[in-house]
């Protein structure tokens, strides 16, 4: 019998497709590439993930895990085919105890369904990426996500209390648990989260959840210079904030969203912009928004805008929402870069990334999460004379700028994984003594390497 | 050539001791078993764990890594004698950069010392191990330590961006960096934190600050019953704060307590007292403290203590540390298990507790971590009529101790780790694909089995 027959006779027509329309929707993230699978699996439980995985590694069959599938590096492409298995259908929320701080979820539970869950009972799920509303919780704890929150409150891992992992072979891991500290031997959770599908697929988490802050603010203003909004994030961080989001934007992108916005909600002449959000009680929040607006004014910054009212801070992040836009409306692909560099390094990377547009003629956009370094540095993919992407042009800024940033202390990627899309630069990124340690944890947990194969250049 | 002489020749007499002063010295941590090693290295450089673990593994000798020897599991007793290797002389302070908002250390330097050079500039390092006069990043880290501020800032884990770590063979190992985000590959830097000296030598750390908060303030404040503290908890929590500290004390800490300390700090008929600590901007936290009080008075709660100078919140760790030291005062060993339950079980605990006491006559103090439901449950040894401990008693009420707690959902170590103390209890906390999933990843990384053998009951 084939291994997809007996998939099919274990498991039935449900739950695993064959058929085109699956297969086609199955063969990709958000990156370029794309290959079909041979079949694709939609368990609806544990159990049926440990009866794929036995049957796959029975047969020595390729299994690619699969979230939501909104990954920016073909993390969930099937380059070996086989089968793609896609946590989609697993998407209960199964607990909210705010007594106990915790919420038990399946992974297909999508990130912006159960912050709304947490929310109505006054409590809050913090990571939030940006695909809050696409982007699934298994997905996020394979990727180990991130978001603008980060600053304050960490990213995905710092969430996860415990797991239910099924291993390559089919033995079920329960790791971690429903305490908020756990120091029962090696840290697995943690292993699994971030590992991107190839150590094991997550069937359940239980997450750490927080209380919901009662009030927020938030404000955004222009500078003359982008080295004064960059030496702004230091002096708010110096004087003891710690805002829960701190966003910078470049003279490029505030260029392009004048043009895409119109309107006046930016000055002409800012060639630098912070955006900034705080929470806490609503006593304590005023008082620090007052706080930040005089350090700012004393900066000279302008168009200060405070927002404490949830229609007014929304905006504000509208306006965070539309210099994407205002990208995208340019026409051209955007390769979005999560690097991250050291942050006493953010006028370098923006002034070596005007060096770079000057040099190749390819616009080089900076904005983001500048109080951890993490910045999404755009690279606008021009066209040849037939209209096609001239992606091999565009790679190679792409190279010139990872080489700058490991040369700076800085890493390859803060949130999206290396997946496909950074395989070739990650061996240089880590160096061979973490190839080596990858290699030997990759075959004590997956020997035969069924497990997402060809990613991580693994 | 032995060995020893081996070492003694390559790296010198200052770096390799055998006299019996040090042998006595690094036999053992708090905890009360202790084995003679048959040698001490005293490394100053990675250069130098290096050179040792090559010997050690050319000859296949145990070499037990150890901080500033303050664990209370016995997680750095070379059982299989072999060779110590401590890191208490590579302790310098590398750097403290608030600009990029990290230190780099080496693994010796203590934890109050780090705290205190980030402070002089306006910069914290959160984790505040009870032990941090005396304890050191290494070790912290090889436990991943936790501490009363953990419910808001989380354990050692969230301040690790990198690190070097000498693996088993003498490879020098880098993981992580200096970047605040960091998604490049697995998450190597969560497996050594924690890993108890048994994957690798940690030589060098990049730790994460944050912009230290300008203000603080503390309260205490007793109850009639210990159920209404622990009702306060949830209550404070559920209004939308998160105090860095939140500890609880139950009915018969506070009569040793009030024995020990005398005077009119704690009412008399309390039995139950909470602790709490909050920070941030000066304004934020004088509004939320009188929230805080309005609070708890509306809950019945007498001797409410409200803090705002730095001398009357030192005060109130004053008095948290006078429970601990009233525990010892009795004249008894206490055994302090660092068990943690779910938030919403701490009066099943202290009714569970109390149920033991009557049982066995030995008497069960319970105080600690109430926000994350780190318990530490104090177990005091009674003495035979030789004056000796009854251990063997002691024990057995730890077994249904950590057997309660596991069937509640809970871990039988927040903060100590598992080390030789709770290693019969390991396997049973954790389950057995954990455990194989252990043993695989140990023989990936130290395939001879020589780092800090007969831990874990792997």
């Amino acid at each position: 019998m084939s291994w997809i027959s007996e998939l099919k006779e274990q498991l039935g027509d449900a739950c695993i497709r064959t058929d085109a329309e699956a297969l086609q929707a199955h063969a990709g993230d958000k990156w370029h590439a794309a290959v079909l699978p041979e079949a694709v699996a939609l368990p609806e439980s544990t159990e049926e993930v440990v009866r794929i995985l036995r049957v796959a590694s029975a047969y020595g069959i390729p299994v690619t895990p699969r979230g939501a599938g909104v990954g920016y590096v073909g993390g969930c492409v099937p380059v070996h085919r086989g089968l793609v298995l896609s946590t989609a259908r697993m998407n209960k929320i199964l607990e909210i105890n705010p007594a106990d701080g915790v919420a038990v979820v399946e992974p297909g539970v999508l990130t912006a369904d159960l912050q709304a869950a947490c929310a109505a009972q006054g409590w809050f799920y913090p990571p939030d990426p940006a695909s809050r509303k696409e982007s699934s919780i298994g997905g996020n704890i394979a990727t180990n996500a991130g978001g603008p929150r980060c600053l304050k409150y960490g990213v995905t891992r710092a969430y996860v209390l415990g797991l239910n992992v099924v291993l390559a072979d089919g033995r079920v891991l329960s790791c971690g648990g429903r305490t908020h500290k756990n120091k029962q031997g090696f840290d697995l959770v943690s292993l699994f989260c971030g590992s991107e599908g190839m150590l094991g697929v997550i069937t359940r988490a239980t997450l750490r959840l927080i209380p919901a802050p009662p009030a927020r603010a938030a404000l955004h203003a222009s500078f003359p210079r982008f080295a004064l909004a960059a030496e702004a994030v230091q002096r708010i961080l110096q004087a003891g904030h710690l805002p829960c989001a701190l966003e910078i934007t470049d003279a490029f992108t505030l260029a392009a969203a004048r043009r895409h916005m119109g309107g006046s909600v930016l000055p002409e002449a800012a060639e630098g912009h912070l955006i900034l959000e705080i929470d806490g009680q609503p006593e304590a929040v005023r008082h620090e928004l007052q706080d930040l607006v005089a350090l700012l004014e004393g900066m000279g910054a302008v168009g200060i805008s405070p927002a404490l009212s949830e229609e007014a801070i929304e905006e504000i992040w509208q306006l965070r929402r539309g210099f994407s836009e205002s990208l995208k409306a340019t026409g051209l692909t955007k390769l979005n870069e999560d690097i991250v560099i050291p942050r006493s390094r953010l006028v370098e990377l923006v002034e070596f990334c005007a060096q770079l547009q000057r040099e190749s003629g390819i616009p080089v956009a900076c904005f983001g999460h500048s109080g951890d370094g993490n910045i999404h540095t755009n690279i606008m993919v021009l066209k040849d004379e037939e209209g096609n992407d001239r992606r091999d042009q565009a790679d190679a800024l792409v190279h010139r700028l990872f080489a700058w940033v490991l040369s700076r202390g800085g890493s390859i990627t803060g949130e999206h994984g290396i997946g496909l899309a950074k395989a070739r630069w990650f061996p240089s990124a880590v160096g061979s003594v973490a190839m080596e340690v990858h290699r030997s944890l990759k075959l004590a947990l997956d020997p035969q390497g069924i497990l997402n194969p060809g990613k991580m250049s693994l």
